[in-house]
């Protein structure tokens, strides 16, 4: 069950004892989270502008810094999302160099997950995993479920009972075996650890947590790749276990280390859920700890009220001379139909957070107009209609007559309803 | 209304006789449908497998055989989807070279039709419409409500009022005007032909049919292109007004006229759902007509009695020596779990038709078991969730206390339950 790569292993980031590679996610001297560390210098010629342009049109084409496990054949055709220029946001919430990068149709299952799930379980089979699975908000669920069944790996998944109706039915699709905790996620993730350990799984972001983590690396690389090799000024991220947000910021440091990009200061924003928000709480603070939260809120993929990364997403976001905000659900619905109506995506409860979050960040002048920034959309909207469900009630009122008379006249009833726009009202179903 | 491109332009198939281009889909004289026809000469030079390369990674490397007016520039990278060995799949239903195309992921609104949708409002732009908009089954309506938001050109899009709700609310969100119909497809379409004469709107697949239709064809591209430029033997697509089908064969033919792949023949199989069936039960009799029928399928986004493409589908499929087949409700649900047990892949209704086509053809021995076969999956999993949701009752009968003692005595009960898997039926919902 361990392997060695002269390229990467793992690394406490508390005493720097080193681990080599195997299934550990915590020093077992010191309790802190283990990271991958790299020898970067032995990637020096193989990672340049021209290596990663030549590589498939995927998150493979930076697989020289992936842990990824030598001879590794890539399957599936993971990531490379587009990044989009947003000028019709931008114009509505009043900056003019704002970008979309849109994991919203991330390849296999529609959220980044996809990127930490391919890293995982390519380290899960190395080490001989029979069974993977993971502890999940939903979209963590989706994508394990999907990639384990195209690789013929069994999956045995833990989701709080009530997440949406499909992302739960989007992880027993693909005949993952799915058990509903009693709970919220911070129970689920404490009894993952015990299930790892007793049943000897490969749970993606608990034992593999270090390898998983690593994937989201790739979004940072995306970035800077389609701002042609250039980094951004700011990077507004949702965050949920703090992990995303600081894997970008690892992507953009190594790239200046390497000399893809020129060094420059990128400032990180965080995105919360007001009902879950303590890595922003502990931003807004100045705490270099969380204050754990019960989560209440219905942007479900970011309801993780102890989040294993907090404190150090918290620290780096200060340390960027970026912040964090978070807002209600209200603000989430109407974050989710802004980005729908200006820039045609489609993006769950956790983008409407960051939409919101960014046109707040704006507003409070936090982040300057025409500074170059970033938003980062990592799931789908057609997994959490729900939130939208309450806002589209009008429609079901009528069906029109097939005729040119009936349909005239219906267009002038919708004429005169036009201002009369839905009630701010998320559905509050759950 | 009108511009002329010395490259293409509309043509009718009966008569021969050359209209420019303009909107307008029917001759006037014969009444029969126009396509746009290619002076292939003239493309040839442009038009190479190094030119494709070259090209940017979605459809718009194919610019020079789409009908985009001069100097379009392209907003969106539409398309460009995996194609992927489905070596788990082809073991189920017995095939040593099955692939899958994957639009389920495709940009910007998971289905084909954000192909089509792309290339007819770059000519909507051109025609000067101020609204556009569509007679649909689902997916097209999210695609041209998607892409006229980012494009900021108004919609006004109609629908059977009984489509599935995750389509429905996947076109308000992008504030597209949405009226539902009372009827069938067949009489949304009908009433269309009149609105967008009356109200000189843009409809993509009514005034503006013959561009859209060749957006098709770069389904047909992608797949000899991720083959490595060459050809099939089979391919087996789900046919809705039939046109798809056919401009996978159009995009093939200009394939083998430019010399980029070698010729040879390509037998073409198209999927339908038995509930909604006037196309395969053409090809199943060798007529060279379609007899309209009315729809009775939870395949709602195939569900066209009275085909466009029907007639020239049917006759095409026949020419090939290809064949037609159509599954029952209860295989479409089966074909949906089956394709995502195995590749990992969530389709909605129509991939599941496709799917329990693609292994009746193999077991019929109509497909060669080691044929190189691409199955074409159109559209995502995420939108007709209502069509599985009966499969899965099981689930919500108990949700596990978060304690190592509960999940095993959990693990125990579902390894007793593993066999009885729940019955064979679709949700009868809708
Ligand atoms: C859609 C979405 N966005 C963002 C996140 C946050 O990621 P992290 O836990 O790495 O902070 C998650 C986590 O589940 C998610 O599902
Ligand atoms: C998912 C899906 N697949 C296939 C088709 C069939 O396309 P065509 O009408 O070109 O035959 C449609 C048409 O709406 C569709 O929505
Ligand atoms: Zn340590
Ligand atoms: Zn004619």
């Amino acid at each position: 069950m361990e392997y060695f790569s002269s390229v990467y292993e793992l690394k406490c980031n508390e005493c720097g004892k080193r681990f080599g590679n195997r299934p550990l996610s915590g020093c077992p001297d010191c309790f802190a989270p283990l990271e991958i560390a790299y020898d970067l210098e032995q990637v020096r010629g193989k990672f340049t502008r021209e290596s990663v342009a030549a590589g498939p049109h995927n998150i493979w084409r930076y697989a020289a810094l992936l842990p990824i496990p030598e001879g590794f054949q890539p399957d599936l055709p993971v990531g490379f999302t587009p990044l989009l220029r947003a000028r019709n946001l931008g114009k509505r919430v009043g900056a003019t160099n704002l970008y979309i990068k849109n994991d919203a149709v991330c390849f296999p299952t529609l959220s980044f997950k996809d990127r930490v799930v391919s890293v995982a379980l390519a380290n899960a089979q190395k080490f001989g995993f029979e069974t993977v699975g993971c502890s999940s908000t939903g979209n963590l669920a989706n994508s394990v479920a999907a990639q384990a069944a195209r690789l013929g790996i069994k999956a045995c998944i833990l989701i709080p009972a009530d997440l949406e109706p499909a992302k739960i039915l989007n992880t027993l699709v693909y005949n993952a075996r799915l058990v509903r905790i009693d709970g919220n996620y911070d129970h689920v993730n404490r009894l993952c650890t015990l299930v790892a350990d007793e049943y000897s799984y490969g749970f993606v972001n608990v034992n593999l947590r270090p390898y998983y983590a690593e994937g989201s690396k790739t979004v940072g690389y995306e970035i800077a790749e389609q701002l042609g090799w250039k980094l951004p000024d700011n990077i507004v991220c949702p965050m949920a276990g703090g992990s995303l947000i600081r894997k970008i910021r690892k992507a953009f440091n190594e790239l200046i280390t390497l000399g893809l990009v020129e060094d420059k200061p990128v400032r990180f924003f965080g995105a919360q859920a007001t009902g879950c928000s303590p890595i922003s709480q502990s931003v807004k603070q100045g705490w270099d700890y969380i204050e754990p939260q019960k989560p209440n809120t219905i942007a479900r993929s970011l309801a993780i009220g102890n989040p294993a990364d907090g404190p150090a997403a918290s620290k780096m976001i200060q340390g960027t001379g970026g912040w964090a905000e978070d807002v209600s659900d209200v603000e989430i619905v109407s974050g989710i139909q802004e980005l729908a109506e200006t820039e045609g995506i489609f993006t769950e409860t956790a983008g409407g957070v960051t939409t919101a979050v960014t046109a707040r960040l704006i507003q409070q002048g936090r982040i300057g107009k025409d500074e170059v920034t970033v938003a980062v959309i990592t799931g789908n909207g057609l997994k959490t209609t729900d939130a939208l469900a309450g806002r589209f009630t009008h429609l079901d009122s009528r069906a029109v007559r097939p005729r040119l008379s009936d349909f005239a006249a219906y267009l002038e009833e919708l004429d005169g309803a036009t201002n009369q726009k839905p009630e701010l009202e998320p559905a509050g179903a759950y």
